[in-house]
Protein backbone atom coordinates (compact mmCIF):
# COMPACT_ATOMS: atom_id res chain seq x y z
CA UNK A 1 0.00 0.00 0.00
CA UNK A 2 1.09 3.60 -0.96
CA UNK A 3 0.83 6.39 1.92
CA UNK A 4 0.16 9.75 1.56
CA UNK A 5 2.68 10.63 4.86
CA UNK A 6 5.68 9.24 1.57
CA UNK A 7 4.49 11.25 -1.09
CA UNK A 8 2.65 14.87 -1.30
CA UNK A 9 5.99 16.87 0.17
CA UNK A 10 5.99 18.46 -2.85
CA UNK A 11 7.84 21.78 -4.38
CA UNK A 12 7.82 24.26 -2.17
CA UNK A 13 6.28 22.40 0.26
CA UNK A 14 2.75 22.67 -1.10
CA UNK A 15 1.73 19.23 -0.93
CA UNK A 16 -0.26 19.73 2.29
CA UNK A 17 -2.47 22.30 0.02
CA UNK A 18 -2.44 19.37 -2.58
CA UNK A 19 -3.85 16.99 -0.21
CA UNK A 20 -6.29 19.42 1.62
CA UNK A 21 -7.57 20.48 -1.68
CA UNK A 22 -8.09 16.96 -2.59
CA UNK A 23 -10.16 16.25 0.75
CA UNK A 24 -11.90 18.97 0.45
CA UNK A 25 -14.13 17.53 -2.72
CA UNK A 26 -14.97 14.51 -0.11
CA UNK A 27 -18.35 16.66 0.47
CA UNK A 28 -18.92 17.71 -3.04
CA UNK A 29 -18.72 14.14 -4.22
CA UNK A 30 -21.15 13.03 -1.84
CA UNK A 31 -23.21 15.83 -2.46
CA UNK A 32 -22.72 14.78 -6.33
CA UNK A 33 -23.65 11.16 -5.75
CA UNK A 34 -27.23 11.90 -4.33
CA UNK A 35 -27.85 14.26 -7.13
CA UNK A 36 -26.96 11.55 -9.07
CA UNK A 37 -29.12 8.42 -7.00
CA UNK A 38 -31.66 11.03 -6.88
CA UNK A 39 -31.89 11.50 -10.64
CA UNK A 40 -31.98 7.79 -11.11
CA UNK A 41 -34.34 7.56 -8.68
CA UNK A 42 -36.85 9.76 -10.50
CA UNK A 43 -35.78 8.25 -13.96
CA UNK A 44 -36.87 4.30 -12.39
CA UNK A 45 -39.93 5.96 -10.95
CA UNK A 46 -40.93 7.35 -14.43
CA UNK A 47 -40.27 4.28 -15.83
CA UNK A 48 -42.04 2.49 -13.27
CA UNK A 49 -45.26 4.54 -13.73
CA UNK A 50 -45.33 4.21 -17.04
CA UNK A 51 -45.74 0.45 -17.11
CA UNK A 52 -48.09 0.64 -14.72
CA UNK A 53 -50.05 2.71 -17.45
CA UNK A 54 -48.98 0.50 -20.29
CA UNK A 55 -50.44 -2.40 -17.77
CA UNK A 56 -53.64 -0.83 -18.37
CA UNK A 57 -53.46 -0.36 -21.61
CA UNK A 58 -53.29 -4.37 -21.33
CA UNK A 59 -55.99 -5.10 -19.21
CA UNK A 60 -58.47 -2.50 -21.91
CA UNK A 61 -57.49 -5.09 -24.71
CA UNK A 62 -60.64 -6.76 -26.57
CA UNK A 63 -61.48 -9.73 -24.10
CA UNK A 64 -63.38 -11.13 -27.61
CA UNK A 65 -61.34 -13.92 -30.04
CA UNK A 66 -58.75 -15.88 -29.45
CA UNK A 67 -56.18 -13.86 -28.66
CA UNK A 68 -58.30 -12.44 -25.83
CA UNK A 69 -56.00 -14.56 -23.33
CA UNK A 70 -52.96 -12.99 -24.43
CA UNK A 71 -53.34 -9.69 -23.20
CA UNK A 72 -53.67 -11.33 -19.41
CA UNK A 73 -50.04 -12.52 -20.28
CA UNK A 74 -48.98 -8.81 -21.33
CA UNK A 75 -50.42 -7.01 -17.52
CA UNK A 76 -49.08 -9.36 -15.66
CA UNK A 77 -45.69 -8.66 -17.38
CA UNK A 78 -46.07 -4.91 -17.17
CA UNK A 79 -46.81 -5.10 -13.66
CA UNK A 80 -43.84 -6.82 -12.65
CA UNK A 81 -41.97 -4.68 -14.43
CA UNK A 82 -43.38 -1.57 -13.14
CA UNK A 83 -43.15 -3.47 -9.49
CA UNK A 84 -39.24 -4.20 -10.12
CA UNK A 85 -38.90 -0.78 -10.99
CA UNK A 86 -40.66 0.72 -7.85
CA UNK A 87 -39.01 -1.72 -5.62
CA UNK A 88 -35.48 -0.24 -7.41
CA UNK A 89 -37.26 3.01 -6.86
CA UNK A 90 -37.71 2.76 -3.06
CA UNK A 91 -34.41 1.76 -2.58
CA UNK A 92 -32.60 4.23 -4.03
CA UNK A 93 -34.55 7.00 -2.77
CA UNK A 94 -33.51 5.03 1.20
CA UNK A 95 -29.97 4.97 -0.10
CA UNK A 96 -30.39 8.98 -0.59
CA UNK A 97 -30.88 9.45 2.62
CA UNK A 98 -28.34 7.48 3.96
CA UNK A 99 -26.15 9.47 1.65
CA UNK A 100 -27.30 12.44 2.84
CA UNK A 101 -26.88 11.07 6.32
CA UNK A 102 -23.37 10.77 5.60
CA UNK A 103 -22.83 13.90 3.68
CA UNK A 104 -23.79 15.39 7.13
CA UNK A 105 -21.45 13.81 9.40
CA UNK A 106 -18.55 14.04 6.82
CA UNK A 107 -19.34 17.87 6.57
CA UNK A 108 -19.25 17.73 10.99
CA UNK A 109 -15.77 15.82 10.47
CA UNK A 110 -14.13 18.35 7.94
CA UNK A 111 -15.42 21.52 10.51
CA UNK A 112 -13.45 19.21 13.10
CA UNK A 113 -10.00 18.45 10.52
CA UNK A 114 -10.30 22.54 9.39
CA UNK A 115 -9.49 22.95 13.41
CA UNK A 116 -6.95 20.01 13.80
CA UNK A 117 -4.66 20.97 10.54
CA UNK A 118 -4.77 24.82 10.78
CA UNK A 119 -1.34 24.56 12.85
CA UNK A 120 -0.13 22.67 10.03
CA UNK A 121 -1.15 25.62 7.45
CA UNK A 122 0.94 27.91 10.05
CA UNK A 123 3.78 25.58 10.12
CA UNK A 124 3.91 25.65 6.15
CA UNK A 125 3.79 29.82 6.39
CA UNK A 126 6.56 29.65 8.98
CA UNK A 127 8.42 27.39 6.51
CA UNK A 128 8.51 29.18 4.23
CA UNK A 129 9.13 32.91 5.79
CA UNK A 130 12.35 31.19 6.71
CA UNK A 131 12.83 29.67 3.82
CA UNK A 132 13.50 32.96 2.04
CA UNK A 133 15.13 34.56 5.18
CA UNK A 134 17.92 31.94 5.07
CA UNK A 135 19.65 32.81 1.62
CA UNK A 136 20.03 36.85 3.01
CA UNK A 137 21.73 36.09 6.00
CA UNK A 138 23.79 33.30 4.21
CA UNK A 139 24.65 36.25 1.67
CA UNK A 140 24.94 39.01 3.96
CA UNK A 141 27.49 37.14 6.06
CA UNK A 142 29.76 36.35 3.34
CA UNK A 143 29.04 40.13 2.08
CA UNK A 144 30.89 41.27 6.02
CA UNK A 145 33.39 38.61 5.11
CA UNK A 146 34.77 39.95 1.78
CA UNK A 147 34.26 43.15 3.14
CA UNK A 148 36.81 42.27 6.04
CA UNK A 149 39.46 40.64 4.01
CA UNK A 150 39.45 43.59 1.75
CA UNK A 151 40.37 45.90 4.31
CA UNK A 152 42.80 43.31 5.55
CA UNK A 153 44.46 43.77 1.93
CA UNK A 154 44.16 47.60 2.02
CA UNK A 155 45.46 47.55 5.49
CA UNK A 156 42.81 50.08 6.79
CA UNK A 157 43.28 51.48 10.49
CA UNK A 158 42.92 48.99 13.65
CA UNK A 159 39.88 51.15 14.16
CA UNK A 160 37.96 50.05 10.84
CA UNK A 161 39.34 46.47 10.82
CA UNK A 162 37.61 46.31 14.58
CA UNK A 163 34.50 47.46 13.32
CA UNK A 164 34.04 45.56 10.33
CA UNK A 165 34.68 42.02 12.58
CA UNK A 166 32.09 43.30 14.99
CA UNK A 167 29.84 43.33 11.95
CA UNK A 168 30.97 39.80 10.24
CA UNK A 169 30.31 38.43 14.02
CA UNK A 170 27.16 40.08 14.09
CA UNK A 171 25.94 38.91 10.44
CA UNK A 172 27.33 34.95 11.76
CA UNK A 173 25.05 35.16 14.85
CA UNK A 174 22.16 36.19 12.58
CA UNK A 175 23.19 33.14 10.19
CA UNK A 176 23.15 30.98 12.87
CA UNK A 177 20.23 31.96 14.29
CA UNK A 178 18.29 31.69 10.81
CA UNK A 179 19.65 28.12 10.26
CA UNK A 180 18.25 27.32 13.54
CA UNK A 181 14.93 29.19 12.87
CA UNK A 182 14.96 26.74 9.81
CA UNK A 183 15.70 23.61 11.09
CA UNK A 184 12.89 23.99 13.92
CA UNK A 185 10.90 24.95 11.41
CA UNK A 186 11.52 22.29 8.95
CA UNK A 187 10.84 20.09 11.89
CA UNK A 188 8.00 21.45 13.25
CA UNK A 189 6.35 21.20 9.71
CA UNK A 190 7.71 17.83 8.96
CA UNK A 191 5.63 16.25 11.95
CA UNK A 192 2.66 18.39 11.53
CA UNK A 193 2.71 17.52 8.00
CA UNK A 194 3.62 13.46 8.91
CA UNK A 195 -0.23 14.06 11.26
CA UNK A 196 -2.48 15.45 8.65
CA UNK A 197 -1.06 13.11 6.03
CA UNK A 198 -2.05 10.55 7.88
CA UNK A 199 -5.47 12.23 9.04
CA UNK A 200 -5.97 13.49 5.77
CA UNK A 201 -5.68 9.41 4.87
CA UNK A 202 -7.29 8.36 7.35
CA UNK A 203 -10.49 10.69 5.90
CA UNK A 204 -10.39 9.46 2.51
CA UNK A 205 -9.78 5.74 3.37
CA UNK A 206 -13.07 5.92 5.42
CA UNK A 207 -14.56 8.09 2.72
CA UNK A 208 -14.29 5.82 0.11
CA UNK A 209 -14.64 2.82 2.67
CA UNK A 210 -18.56 4.48 3.36
CA UNK A 211 -18.87 6.10 -0.35
CA UNK A 212 -18.21 1.60 -1.55
CA UNK A 213 -20.88 0.44 1.24
CA UNK A 214 -23.05 3.21 -0.12
CA UNK A 215 -23.08 2.36 -3.54
CA UNK A 216 -23.39 -1.73 -2.97
CA UNK A 217 -27.02 -1.25 -2.69
CA UNK A 218 -26.59 1.13 -6.14
CA UNK B 1 -57.09 -31.55 -30.97
CA UNK B 2 -60.19 -29.95 -30.88
CA UNK B 3 -61.96 -28.55 -33.95
CA UNK B 4 -64.24 -25.72 -34.40
CA UNK B 5 -66.11 -28.58 -37.08
CA UNK B 6 -66.78 -30.50 -33.92
CA UNK B 7 -68.60 -27.43 -32.08
CA UNK B 8 -70.14 -24.66 -32.53
CA UNK B 9 -73.19 -25.62 -34.60
CA UNK B 10 -75.10 -23.90 -31.66
CA UNK B 11 -78.49 -23.52 -30.39
CA UNK B 12 -81.11 -22.52 -33.53
CA UNK B 13 -77.81 -22.51 -35.66
CA UNK B 14 -76.10 -19.71 -34.42
CA UNK B 15 -72.87 -21.02 -34.53
CA UNK B 16 -71.49 -19.80 -37.05
CA UNK B 17 -72.48 -15.92 -36.20
CA UNK B 18 -70.41 -16.44 -33.06
CA UNK B 19 -66.73 -18.04 -35.02
CA UNK B 20 -67.84 -15.89 -37.30
CA UNK B 21 -67.50 -12.78 -34.44
CA UNK B 22 -64.66 -14.33 -33.01
CA UNK B 23 -62.32 -14.05 -36.30
CA UNK B 24 -63.10 -11.19 -36.98
CA UNK B 25 -61.17 -10.00 -33.54
CA UNK B 26 -58.33 -11.04 -35.02
CA UNK B 27 -57.65 -7.69 -36.82
CA UNK B 28 -58.68 -5.84 -33.96
CA UNK B 29 -55.99 -8.07 -31.52
CA UNK B 30 -53.41 -6.94 -34.17
CA UNK B 31 -54.22 -3.19 -33.86
CA UNK B 32 -54.51 -3.43 -30.13
CA UNK B 33 -50.89 -5.10 -30.35
CA UNK B 34 -49.59 -2.27 -32.26
CA UNK B 35 -50.71 0.29 -30.09
CA UNK B 36 -49.51 -1.89 -27.07
CA UNK B 37 -45.92 -2.38 -28.66
CA UNK B 38 -45.68 1.16 -29.59
CA UNK B 39 -46.16 2.82 -25.91
CA UNK B 40 -43.91 -0.04 -25.00
CA UNK B 41 -41.35 1.55 -27.40
CA UNK B 42 -42.17 4.95 -26.22
CA UNK B 43 -41.45 4.01 -22.21
CA UNK B 44 -37.69 2.24 -23.53
CA UNK B 45 -37.19 5.16 -25.39
CA UNK B 46 -38.12 7.48 -23.16
CA UNK B 47 -35.89 5.52 -20.13
CA UNK B 48 -32.77 5.07 -22.92
CA UNK B 49 -32.85 9.07 -23.25
CA UNK B 50 -32.69 9.76 -19.58
CA UNK B 51 -30.18 7.55 -18.87
CA UNK B 52 -27.88 9.11 -21.44
CA UNK B 53 -28.73 12.53 -19.74
CA UNK B 54 -27.85 10.30 -16.26
CA UNK B 55 -24.79 9.62 -17.68
CA UNK B 56 -23.94 13.50 -18.53
CA UNK B 57 -24.91 13.99 -15.25
CA UNK B 58 -22.17 11.74 -14.46
CA UNK B 59 -19.48 12.80 -16.57
CA UNK B 60 -19.61 16.16 -14.79
CA UNK B 61 -18.88 15.03 -11.74
CA UNK B 62 -16.30 16.93 -9.85
CA UNK B 63 -12.91 15.55 -11.19
CA UNK B 64 -10.88 16.29 -8.33
CA UNK B 65 -10.53 14.20 -5.31
CA UNK B 66 -10.05 10.15 -4.73
CA UNK B 67 -14.13 9.67 -5.61
CA UNK B 68 -13.48 11.04 -9.07
CA UNK B 69 -12.71 7.66 -10.84
CA UNK B 70 -15.93 6.63 -9.80
CA UNK B 71 -17.75 8.58 -11.98
CA UNK B 72 -15.91 7.28 -15.08
CA UNK B 73 -17.71 3.80 -13.67
CA UNK B 74 -21.32 5.28 -13.11
CA UNK B 75 -20.92 7.20 -16.49
CA UNK B 76 -19.95 3.48 -18.36
CA UNK B 77 -22.63 1.99 -16.56
CA UNK B 78 -25.60 4.32 -17.38
CA UNK B 79 -24.19 5.13 -20.95
CA UNK B 80 -24.25 0.86 -21.31
CA UNK B 81 -28.02 0.64 -19.76
CA UNK B 82 -28.81 3.25 -22.13
CA UNK B 83 -27.74 1.71 -25.27
CA UNK B 84 -29.47 -1.32 -24.15
CA UNK B 85 -32.96 0.25 -23.42
CA UNK B 86 -32.10 2.28 -27.15
CA UNK B 87 -31.56 -1.66 -28.78
CA UNK B 88 -35.01 -2.72 -27.32
CA UNK B 89 -36.60 0.70 -28.83
CA UNK B 90 -35.17 -0.35 -32.06
CA UNK B 91 -36.52 -3.97 -31.82
CA UNK B 92 -39.80 -3.05 -30.71
CA UNK B 93 -39.96 -0.33 -33.81
CA UNK B 94 -39.44 -2.78 -35.78
CA UNK B 95 -41.94 -5.35 -34.55
CA UNK B 96 -44.43 -2.69 -35.04
CA UNK B 97 -43.92 -2.53 -38.34
CA UNK B 98 -43.75 -6.71 -38.60
CA UNK B 99 -47.11 -6.26 -36.77
CA UNK B 100 -48.72 -3.34 -39.20
CA UNK B 101 -47.49 -5.47 -42.39
CA UNK B 102 -49.22 -8.77 -40.79
CA UNK B 103 -52.12 -6.27 -39.73
CA UNK B 104 -52.70 -5.28 -43.84
CA UNK B 105 -52.26 -8.55 -45.07
CA UNK B 106 -54.70 -10.30 -42.55
CA UNK B 107 -57.30 -7.48 -43.76
CA UNK B 108 -56.67 -9.01 -47.16
CA UNK B 109 -57.54 -12.33 -45.57
CA UNK B 110 -60.62 -11.49 -43.73
CA UNK B 111 -61.94 -9.42 -46.82
CA UNK B 112 -61.38 -12.45 -49.13
CA UNK B 113 -62.73 -14.38 -46.43
CA UNK B 114 -65.93 -12.87 -45.72
CA UNK B 115 -66.84 -13.06 -49.86
CA UNK B 116 -66.30 -16.98 -49.54
CA UNK B 117 -68.17 -17.38 -46.41
CA UNK B 118 -71.44 -15.14 -47.58
CA UNK B 119 -72.80 -18.57 -49.15
CA UNK B 120 -72.52 -20.14 -45.47
CA UNK B 121 -74.43 -17.08 -44.13
CA UNK B 122 -77.06 -17.73 -46.94
CA UNK B 123 -77.13 -21.47 -46.10
CA UNK B 124 -77.62 -20.65 -42.71
CA UNK B 125 -81.12 -17.91 -43.57
CA UNK B 126 -82.12 -20.49 -46.09
CA UNK B 127 -82.11 -23.10 -43.00
CA UNK B 128 -83.69 -20.52 -40.63
CA UNK B 129 -86.69 -19.93 -43.23
CA UNK B 130 -87.60 -23.46 -43.75
CA UNK B 131 -87.42 -24.33 -40.50
CA UNK B 132 -90.46 -22.48 -39.78
CA UNK B 133 -92.13 -23.44 -41.98
CA UNK B 134 -91.89 -27.19 -41.39
CA UNK B 135 -93.53 -27.21 -38.37
CA UNK B 136 -96.52 -24.95 -40.13
CA UNK B 137 -96.78 -27.39 -42.98
CA UNK B 138 -97.13 -30.14 -40.77
CA UNK B 139 -99.53 -28.94 -38.40
CA UNK B 140 -102.05 -27.92 -41.55
CA UNK B 141 -101.39 -31.26 -42.70
CA UNK B 142 -102.38 -32.59 -39.37
CA UNK B 143 -105.49 -30.17 -39.06
CA UNK B 144 -106.92 -30.64 -42.30
CA UNK B 145 -106.56 -34.82 -41.49
CA UNK B 146 -108.50 -33.96 -38.72
CA UNK B 147 -111.26 -32.66 -40.56
CA UNK B 148 -111.47 -35.33 -42.72
CA UNK B 149 -111.88 -37.71 -40.07
CA UNK B 150 -114.48 -35.44 -38.14
CA UNK B 151 -116.61 -35.55 -42.03
CA UNK B 152 -116.57 -38.92 -41.93
CA UNK B 153 -117.66 -39.25 -38.29
CA UNK B 154 -120.55 -36.62 -38.85
CA UNK B 155 -121.51 -38.62 -42.09
CA UNK B 156 -121.30 -35.92 -44.43
CA UNK B 157 -121.94 -35.81 -47.78
CA UNK B 158 -119.63 -38.22 -50.68
CA UNK B 159 -118.65 -34.76 -52.08
CA UNK B 160 -117.54 -32.72 -49.06
CA UNK B 161 -115.64 -36.00 -48.33
CA UNK B 162 -113.91 -35.53 -51.41
CA UNK B 163 -113.26 -31.74 -51.10
CA UNK B 164 -111.28 -32.55 -47.70
CA UNK B 165 -109.68 -35.54 -48.98
CA UNK B 166 -108.07 -33.09 -52.04
CA UNK B 167 -107.16 -30.62 -49.38
CA UNK B 168 -105.61 -33.36 -47.00
CA UNK B 169 -103.67 -34.71 -50.21
CA UNK B 170 -102.29 -31.38 -51.27
CA UNK B 171 -101.38 -30.71 -47.35
CA UNK B 172 -99.55 -33.90 -47.49
CA UNK B 173 -97.96 -32.46 -50.76
CA UNK B 174 -97.03 -29.70 -49.06
CA UNK B 175 -95.77 -31.48 -46.02
CA UNK B 176 -93.60 -33.58 -48.42
CA UNK B 177 -92.12 -30.19 -50.26
CA UNK B 178 -91.33 -28.91 -46.49
CA UNK B 179 -89.41 -31.70 -45.35
CA UNK B 180 -87.17 -32.09 -48.72
CA UNK B 181 -86.87 -28.50 -48.72
CA UNK B 182 -85.69 -29.13 -44.83
CA UNK B 183 -83.17 -31.66 -45.53
CA UNK B 184 -81.65 -30.08 -48.30
CA UNK B 185 -81.52 -26.74 -46.74
CA UNK B 186 -79.63 -28.67 -43.79
CA UNK B 187 -77.47 -30.82 -45.54
CA UNK B 188 -76.14 -27.67 -47.60
CA UNK B 189 -75.62 -26.08 -44.23
CA UNK B 190 -73.80 -28.76 -42.68
CA UNK B 191 -71.67 -28.52 -45.64
CA UNK B 192 -70.79 -25.27 -45.98
CA UNK B 193 -70.52 -24.75 -42.21
CA UNK B 194 -67.95 -27.70 -42.12
CA UNK B 195 -66.11 -25.56 -44.95
CA UNK B 196 -66.28 -22.56 -43.16
CA UNK B 197 -65.68 -23.83 -39.57
CA UNK B 198 -62.59 -25.67 -41.01
CA UNK B 199 -61.44 -22.30 -42.88
CA UNK B 200 -62.02 -20.30 -39.55
CA UNK B 201 -60.00 -22.78 -37.56
CA UNK B 202 -56.97 -22.39 -40.36
CA UNK B 203 -57.50 -18.73 -40.17
CA UNK B 204 -57.43 -18.50 -36.13
CA UNK B 205 -54.60 -20.98 -36.23
CA UNK B 206 -52.53 -18.84 -39.08
CA UNK B 207 -53.60 -15.53 -36.96
CA UNK B 208 -52.12 -17.09 -33.34
CA UNK B 209 -49.13 -18.83 -35.09
CA UNK B 210 -48.05 -15.19 -36.86
CA UNK B 211 -48.84 -13.18 -33.31
CA UNK B 212 -47.23 -15.88 -31.73
CA UNK B 213 -44.06 -15.56 -34.06
CA UNK B 214 -44.30 -11.89 -34.01
CA UNK B 215 -44.17 -11.74 -29.78
CA UNK B 216 -41.01 -13.71 -30.12
CA UNK B 217 -39.37 -10.79 -30.14
CA UNK B 218 -41.00 -8.88 -27.70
Amino acid sequence: MSYFGEHFWGEKNHGFEVLYHSVKQGPISTKELADFIRERATIEETYSKAMAKLSKLASNGTPMGTFAPLWEVFRVSSDKLALCHLELTRKLQDLIKDVLRYGEEQLKTHKKCKEEVVGTLDAVQVLSGVSQLLPKSRENYLNRCMDQERLRRESTSQKEMDKAETKTKKAAESLRRSVEKYNSARADFEQKMLDSALRFQAMEETHLRHMKALLGSY
